[in-house]
C-alpha cells in the first residue's frame, strides 16, 4: 500500500469479493443478525406478495357443503334410470326435482344436478328428461377442491392473489408472515442538498438516497430516509444511536472512503465491528459492512454507481435473509463484446454494457463513464463481470452479461452508433412511444466511428456528417473506401447549420474562424474521427493556421453538446459545433457552413421492422416534423431521401 | 342451440376468441375508451415505476460545476510538466495547491488532481509529486454525465430507481406520468358472505373479488372492492350508476351467465352497449364485455377459476391500454405432455398443467380439477391452449405452456406421484422451509398410478402401499411385475393404520368390517388402483361379501381426506381410510390393519440432490419426526431404510 497523505489514520482493505462476502456471512451468523427470524401476524386480504412464516394448512374444507355446480334442477339418479330420446322421463315439482342455482346447497333429498340446458319445460311444475345421471353429477360434493388439513402453501412462500383465495375459501382469515425489514438510509455530506434546492457550486444533489430506497423498495424492503447529516462525526454517531432499535438495517451513504471527512469507519469502529472495510472491486471499493448491536450498518460508497453496484451485492442478499428466501440470482445471457475491454489487475471489475441484436448475434457494448456517471446505468442493459485475475477482454469474445432489462425491451432495440445529433433523441422518442415499442441505444463516437461500428457489424446503422476534402461531397467518398463491398443505403436526415459556439454577449469578440486561433483564446475541440473534427481542421488548412497555436486544440469533447457545454461553463471560449446545441445552453452562434448529415443503413436491415419505422417517422411523422422545426437549426428538406446505393 | 328453461330470454353467443378481441378493441376504440390518454403530474421522488406521459430530458447539466472526481490536491497541469520520479516537483499551498475532496468544486485557477495516494507531504503547506497529469484529469467536467435538454427517458417509459436519481440530478423534480387506472370490483349473489362471517350450507364466502384485485394491483391498477350486491337487478344498475364517474373500469362478478338469478346482462344492456356476452373458451364462456358511458364494464364469471382466466384475457390489456404501454407477452416454454388431454370441440380450451423436468424433459401434467377449483390454480405450473379445432393431445406431443411461475422455482420442483398420503404434505412443507428451497408438485393418483408414472417417467419418486394378496408381501411384487428392468430402489416412508373412518359416536354402530355391507349403510369407496381399494378388496373376498350388495361401492373418491370428508358431511356411513384422515377431521375410526407405505425411486434420481435432501428429511429431520409423532397414526421405525433394489 502506498503512503498517503497524513490528517487521517484509516487503511481500506482490499479484501477479494468472495471473502468479503463470507466474511460478512459468517459474522451475521455469528453475531445473531435476524436470529430467530421474526414473524407478524397479518389479515390474508392484506397478505399478498408477503413471505408465509409457517405452512398454511386449510382450516375447513372447500366447498364446505355439496352445491349445485351448474344451473339446472335439483334430481334423484335413480328416478332418472332409463331415460333416453324415446323414453323421456316427466319429474314433478317439488318432489322429483327443484330448480337450483350454480352455488346453491343441493338438499339431502337429491343427489344429482341435470344442467338448464338438458331440461324440457313441460307445463308448470313438470319437466321432461331424456338423459340418465349418475350420483352427484354437476354436483360441487364437500371438499372437493380442499380438504380441512390439507397444506395450501408451505413456509417461506411468496403469497400470490390466487393463493389468498385458497386461504380464504378454506376459512383462513389471518396468517403469520415474516415482517417487511425497515432499512434507514441516512446520506451524509456537508455538501449535500435537497433536490429543487438553489444550487451553488460544489453542491451535491442528494439523490442517491431515493435511487437506493427505490432499489431496496424493489427487493422487498421499507426504506425512510433519514435527513442530511453533515460531515460530523458527533453527528453521525447520534444518528446511528437514535435509530438502531428503530429499524433492521442502516446504510450510510457515503463517508466510507479515507478522505479527510470521511467519518463512517471511525464512528462505525466505536459503536460496533467492523467486519469488511474495502473490497477489491470497481466500482465499489470504499464499502464498510459493520455490525452495531446485532444489526447490520453498511456504509455505502458516494458515487452513485458504486452505491447502487455494491448495494446489489450486500444488501439484497440481506433482506433475503431477514425474509427467509433464497436470493433469486440475476439472470444472465452470453453475448459478443464489440470492442476491447481493459481492467485493472487484482481488482474485480463490473462494467456496464448495452446490448443490441445485431446480425443474429447479440453485441455488448460496453457504455464507458465513471462510477459518477448515472446516465450509463439508465442506458445500461446488463453488467459485465470481469475477475480480478484478468487483464481484460478481448474484441469478439464471448461475455456472460447480467441483465439489467428485459430481454425483450433489448430484443426491440435499435442500435444506432455514429455522430451526435440532437434530432437522435427526437427519433427514440418516437420509436418508444409510437407502439410497438422500439428503444433506440445511441453511441456517439463521432462519423468515423459510425462507419467502423458498420463494418464490425455492431450497429444497425450510423450516422455521418464526414465531408472529403477534395471533392466536397458528404459521407459517400468515405464510404466507397472503408465500407466497400457491403450493400448499404446512404439516406439524408437532415441538413444542418455547423459554426462557432460562444458565450452569450461574445465577450471574447470572436467574428470569424480565425479568430479561434488568437493568443489569450482557448478553443473546445472535438475528438478526431468526427464530421466536426475534420471540418474545424480543414478550416484551419483553408485560413492557414498552426494547430500547435490554438490553445485548447488538443483537448477533445465528444459531443456538441458537451462542446457548448464547456463554452457555458467557461472551460473555453469558442468551440465548433451546431446552432442547436448553442440555442440550447442559450449560447451564440456564428454560422459558417451548413452540412449534410446522413444515416448509412446496411441493406440486410433494410427491410425490417424496426427500419421501416425509422423510416416512415423521418418522412412521414408530423410531430417528428414540427419538433425539429421549432428546434432551429436543422432543414429536413432531403430527409427519408436515398442519396447512396451500393 | 339448445332450447332452455323458460323464465329468462338471454342467449349467451360463443364468440371466438380472437375475434371476440378484435370486436371489442374495436369497440373501444370507436367508443372513445382511454382517448386521449390521461397524465398526471407528480414528485420524482414519488414516481418509482410510473410510466413517463412525455419524454424527460435534462433541465440541467451534470455534474453542474467542475469538480474533484478523487481525494487529493487541486493543481495546475502545467506546474507537474517533467515530473518523474528522479525530478520530484515540490508545490506549495495554497498558491500552487490545495487540498480537495471528491465533489468539491474545482476553483478556477486550477485545471487537475492529484489523487491523495500519489501527495507526498513533505512538510506543513509543502507536498512532492513524481507524476505529471494532463489537464482535467480526476475532475469531473460540467456535463460529463448528462448536458442540459438530453433525453434521460422517452415517453411510455416504466421509471426505474436510476432514471430517479437521473432526473434529480439534473434539476427535474416534478413530471407527468399516466395517472394509475382506478378499477372498481363489485361481487354480486344474494348468497356471498364475506371471509371469516359465520357459515351455513348454501353460503358462498367471498373470495373473487379478493383475488381479481390482488391480480389488477399486479397488472398495475389500484382496485376498490365495493360492498356485495345482491342478486337484484335495481341494486346492481344502482351500484353501476353510482360508481361509473368514479372508476375508469368496472368489473362485475358473477351473474354473467344465464341463469335465473343472472341480471348482469340486462343491466348493461339497459345501461349501455353490449359488445361480447359469451366467448369460446373453457373455462370462462359466460363473460361479457360492455362499454357504458364510454368505460368498460366487464362481467366475469363466477367460479375463481373462471374468473382469473377471462380477467387474464380481457382485462390486463385494458390496463396497459389505459397505461399507453405494450402488453408483455407471457412468457412460455415447450413441454412434453404426460397423459392424453381431450377438448371439447369448438371450444379453446385453457388447461392448467404442472411441470417437472423429469430425465432431462419437461414434463407437462395436466392438474384436474374444474373452475371451481381453487387449488388447481394455486398448484399450477402453466396453462396450455388446446385451439377450438382441436380435439385434443396425445401423449409424448410437445406443448407450449404459459408460466405461472418462475421457470427457476420448475426447475427446483421434485415431481411426485402415487398414492396419497399426509406425510407428503409434511415433507412439502420441510422442502421449502429449509435452503435451498425445493418444491413438492405431488399427484395423488393411487399407488399403481404411481407405479405407472415411474414407467411414464413422469415423475422423480412415486409412493404405494400395495399388498401382494398371495404372499402378504407390499410393494415388491407389483414392482418386479410392472417395473421390470427399471433399475430403481424401494424405501419405506412409513407405517401406518389403516381401518374404517365412521362419524362421531358412531350412529350407524358399525363394529367390523363386514358391517359395511348391511342394508342401509352407505359406503365411501376409494379409486381402483389405489393400495387402499386393494385392502378393501381383500377383505371383501375375505369376509365373501357380494360388492354389489355394497350400497356405494361404485362411489370413488380419490384421496384419503376425501372420504374422510364424504363421512364428515354425511354423504356415507362409512369409508376405508387412514387414522390420521379420521383424527383431523374429528371422526371416530376402527382399525384393521397397520400397512407399510414405501417410496420408489428410479436409481438415476437416486444421486442427485433433491432425493438428497428428500431422504435427509425424512431419515433425521427432527421437525418432521416430532410433526409425525403428533398426527398420530404413524410409525416411523423404519423411514428412510432400504427395503428392496432393483
Amino acid at each position: 500500500m502506498k503512503k498517503k497523505m497524513g490528517r487521517k489514520n484509516i487503511y481500506i482493505n482490499n479484501t477479494p469479493l468472495d471473502m468479503a462476502v463470507k466474511n460478512w456471512h459468517r459474522a451475521l451468523s455469528e453475531e445473531n443478525c435476524f436470529n430467530p427470524l421474526p414473524r407478524e401476524r397479518v389479515s390474508v386480504e392484506d397478505s399478498m406478495g408477503r413471505i408465509t412464516a409457517e405452512p398454511l394448512f386449510a382450516r375447513t374444507s372447500s366447498p364446505f357443503y355439496n352445491g349445485a355446480a351448474m344451473d339446472g334442477i335439483a334430481v334423484r339418479f335413480r328416478d332418472l334410470t332409463g331415460a333416453n330420446e324415446a323414453n323421456p322421463i316427466t319429474l314433478t315439482y317439488p318432489d322429483q326435482y327443484i330448480p337450483i342455482n350454480t352455488g346453491n346447497l343441493l338438499p339431502d333429498e337429491f343427489d344429482a344436478v341435470v344442467m338448464i340446458e338438458d331440461v324440457q319445460h313441460l307445463e308448470e311444475n313438470k319437466v321432461e328428461i331424456i338423459t340418465p345421471v349418475t350420483p352427484w353429477t354437476n354436483v360441487r360434493t364437500i371438499g372437493e377442491d380442499i380438504v380441512a388439513t390439507e397444506l395450501i402453501v408451505p413456509q417461506g412462500h411468496i403469497i400470490r392473489p390466487i393463493d389468498q383465495g385458497a386461504m380464504l375459501a378454506t376459512g383462513l382469515t389471518s396468517i403469520n408472515v415474516r415482517p417487511i425489514p425497515k432499512i434507514l438510509v441516512i446520506p451524509t455530506g456537508t455538501d449535500l442538498v435537497q433536490p429543487g434546492k438553489p444550487l451553488k457550486p460544489g453542491d451535491i444533489i442528494e439523490f442517491n438516497s431515493r435511487v437506493l430506497s427505490g432499489y431496496l423498495r424493489q427487493w422487498g424492503a421499507n426504506t425512510v430516509k433519514n435527513p442530511i447529516v453533515p460531515d460530523d462525526p458527533g453527528a453521525l454517531e447520534e444518528t446511528i444511536k437514535n435509530n438502531l432499535h428503530l429499524y433492521d438495517i442502516l446504510l450510510i451513504n457515503a463517508g466510507a472512503s479515507a478522505g479527510t471527512k470521511d467519518y463512517t469507519h471511525s464512528v462505525l469502529k466505536k459503536l460496533g465491528k467492523i467486519i469488511v472495510h474495502g473490497v477489491n472491486i470497481k466500482p465499489g471499493k470504499p464499502v464498510i459492512l459493520s455490525i452495531v448491536q446485532g444489526k447490520p450498518v453498511i456504509g455505502l460508497p458516494g458515487y452513485p454507481v458504486s452505491a447502487v453496484l455494491t448495494m446489489r451485492l450486500f444488501v439484497k442478499k440481506l433482506i433475503d435473509l431477514y425474509l427467509g428466501i433464497e436470493t433469486v440470482e440475476e439472470k444472465t445471457i452470453p453475448a459478443i463484446l464489440s470492442r476491447p475491454l481493459s481492467s485493472e489487475m487484482g481488482v474485480e471489475n463490473f462494467t456496464r454494457v448495452k446490448l443490441g441484436r445485431v446480425e443474429n448475434n447479440l453485441m455488448a457494448t460496453p457504455t464507458g463513464g465513471g462510477a459518477g456517471a448515472v446516465m450509463s446505468l439508465v442506458q445500461a442493459d446488463g453488467i459485465i463481470v470481469i475477475p480480478s485475475g484478468n487483464e481484460g477482454i478481448g474484441a469478439g469474445e464471448v461475455v456472460e452479461v447480467e441483465l439489467l432489462r428485459d430481454i425483450k425491451e433489448i430484443e426491440n432495440t435499435i442500435v444506432f452508433i455514429g455522430s451526435h445529433d440532437n434530432l437522435l433523441d427526437v427519433l427514440a422518442n418516437l420509436l418508444h412511444k409510437i407502439p410497438p415499442v422500439h428503444r433506440l441505444s445511441s453511441a456517439h463516437v463521432g462519423s468515423m466511428g459510425g462507419i467502423m461500428a458498420i463494418k464490425r457489424k455492431e450497429a444497425h446503422f450510423a450516422g455521418s456528417h464526414l465531408m472529403d476534402e477534395k471533392t466536397g461531397e458528404y459521407n459517400i467518398p468515405f464510404i466507397q473506401r472503408f465500407l466497400k463491398g457491403i450493400p448499404l443505403l446512404l439516406l439524408n436526415l437532415s441538413y444542418r447549420e455547423q459554426g462557432i459556439i460562444i458565450p452569450r454577449g461574445n465577450p471574447a469578440n470572436i467574428k470569424e474562424f480565425k479568430d479561434i486561433a488568437r493568443p489569450g483564446i482557448k478553443f473546445i475541440n472535438r475528438q478526431k474521427g468526427s464530421g466536426t473534427r475534420l471540418l474545424t481542421d480543414m478550416l484551419i488548412k483553408k485560413f492557414k493556421i498552426t494547430p500547435t497555436k490554438i490553445n485548447g486544440y488538443e483537448l477533445e469533447e465528444y459531443t456538441h453538446m458537451n462542446v457548448a457545454s464547456a463554452v457555458a461553463s467557461n472551460r473555453g471560449d469558442a468551440g465548433m459545433g451546431i446552432r442547436y446545441a448553442a440555442k440550447a445552453l442559450d449560447l451564440e452562434f456564428i454560422p459558417i457552413t451548413e452540412e449534410r448529415y446522413d444515416l448509412i443503413i446496411p441493406k440486410k436491415y433494410f427491410d425490417n421492422e424496426k427500419t421501416a419505422k425509422v423510416l416512415s417517422i423521418i418522412r412521414e411523422n408530423k410531430e417528428f416534423r414540427n419538433t425539429v422545426r421549432a428546434m432551429g437549426g436543422y432543414s429536413l428538406r432531403d430527409s427519408g431521401t436515398i442519396i447512396y446505393e451500393q
